[in-house]
């Protein structure tokens, strides 16, 4: 259905899941004269053409995250500096723009990761200090044992169509003229069609049915899993929840297939590596009025 | 898609979301003499027939965490107890078995939620202790500033199909004859689809192509996301991961549709609550071989 590479996905790297819980394995990972760290200024990447740019790993004993094997079985690391992200710089949005997906999937990955690891320094379970284990895949605590793992969380993201129309939102902090699907965290004892469903119907007033699945992405700002999705919509009336949204607005097919071809239109498109932007071309592909 | 409801969905109290923002509608809420109080044993639910039993609010000052509100407005709560949930007690699988899915819905959502409060006592940001806010759907640090919200994980959970046949792994916990489908944590920096290719290939050795969403469910032990696909295998060799899975085998359709119709079979089928069961169910009425 995909018809280009969404976002932050098609990283190249194998994991290397094993090395976590071999601790000979990934001494010896780190001794590989080829392992290769990955070049971070603060959180924005260094690179070169659309690659990412990497360089050999340091000897001071700096705590190192696996990020994975290449298809030579060359390691790839980052540094945990406990440094803590920061928004979206120019350089860095400049940088997504230019990095090959898979690229941008791999330095995805490490920003969540390491950034996890900056703002979980101690244990939720008893407030001692933590320390990085599994190869940086976790933190563990000495004081009571409990072992910690990155946090992803789930947010749903999606279009409810109703006569043809797409339905469309504004956050205030949007730049100007943006508009893009609507979207919100997954709660604990929902399903994804259920969070959708409520999502619409809290932040437009809008009730929805026919909920479909369309595609997904990490996204690491600071850590989500995005799950696109459609919704049919019962009706149009829009009851904006201000506290969310400060517009709301629907939108043709037609009026899409501009926008995202660079014409003129009601609004501006969501960036190319969000999945508002494949979420929306799929939809305004989608032949039939049925999302 | 879904011939019926799956297990953990369908929860019928409106999650009042602007009441977490209302100090003032929040107390009158409690003040309400109409207001619920789940009543639980521990973790396990009180209920008669097939829904859950609620008492009145107690008057002691508890913490409360506000569940909902039901099609009358009747605000619905739970105690924050800081009591941990434990593993699944005879008690509590007679529970699930019993109740009507909405009804199992809401426990879910209340477990993960009280649960989550019980193990999350401190900031993982400073070390300091927080204390509830939002209604009880979040923690907030006042030494730091941090707010923390509850924890959702996502995890995939697939089939994957080669030449007819389905593939189901057996962990080593599984009751005996137990077999299900395949699943493991979605982590930072992967999408759904690299996570199910990335967890058949690690417990199963095998090479999957076309990940198809199928349906999702809110998993309550302690607080996943399911999120259930199935996947076109390359080959049928399968290379076990012995940290993972103590056997996998293939089985066919004809041999899945027996078992859920309570025949005998190659495999015990996983408890009707699980997605696990509806994936089998969904695959195993698929007539085409495309999964
Ligand atoms: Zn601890
Ligand atoms: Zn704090």
């Amino acid at each position: 259905m995909m018809t280009k590479m969404i976002g932050f996905t098609g990283g190249t790297l194998d994991r290397g899941d094993a090395l976590r819980h071999d601790a000979i394995g990934l001494a010896a990972a780190k001794a590989d004269p080829r392992a290769r760290l990955l070049v971070l200024d603060g959180y924005t990447p260094a690179y070169d053409g659309d690659r990412l740019a990497w360089t050999a790993l340091p000897q001071d004993g700096s705590e190192l995250a696996l990020l994975g094997l290449d298809r030579d079985g060359v390691p790839h690391f980052a540094t945990i500096t406990g440094e803590r992200a920061k928004g979206r710089s120019f350089d860095l949005i400049a940088a997504l723009h230019d990095l090959a997906p898979g690229e941008a999937a791999t330095y995805a990955g490490a920003r969540s990761l390491l950034d996890w690891h900056a703002r979980h320094g101690f244990c939720a379970n008893c407030g001692s200090a933590t320390a990085p284990f599994r190869a940086g895949w976790g933190r563990a605590c000495s004081a009571c044992g409990t072992e910690h793992f990155p946090r992803v969380d789930p947010v749903v993201i999606m279009i409810a169509e109703h006569d043809g129309r797409a339905l469309l939102g504004r956050q205030p902090a949007f730049p100007p003229g943006r508009y893009s699907a609507l979207a919100g965290f997954l709660e604990p004892g929902e399903s994804v069609e259920e969070a959708v469903a409520r999502e619409i119907g809290e932040e437009a007033g809008i009730a929805v049915t026919d909920v479909r699945y369309v595609a997904s992405q990490p996204w690491p700002f600071p850590s989500s899993l995005m799950i696109a999705c459609t919704a049919r919509a019962l009706d149009d009336r829009i009851t904006l929840d201000t506290n969310e949204l400060e517009d709301a607005i629907w939108v043709s097919r037609d009026e899409v297939r501009a926008v995202l071809a660079g014409e003129k239109g009601p609004f501006r498109a969501p960036p190319a590596y969000a999945i508002a932007h494949t979420l929306l071309s799929v939809w305004a592909d989608a032949t039939s009025a049925k999302p």
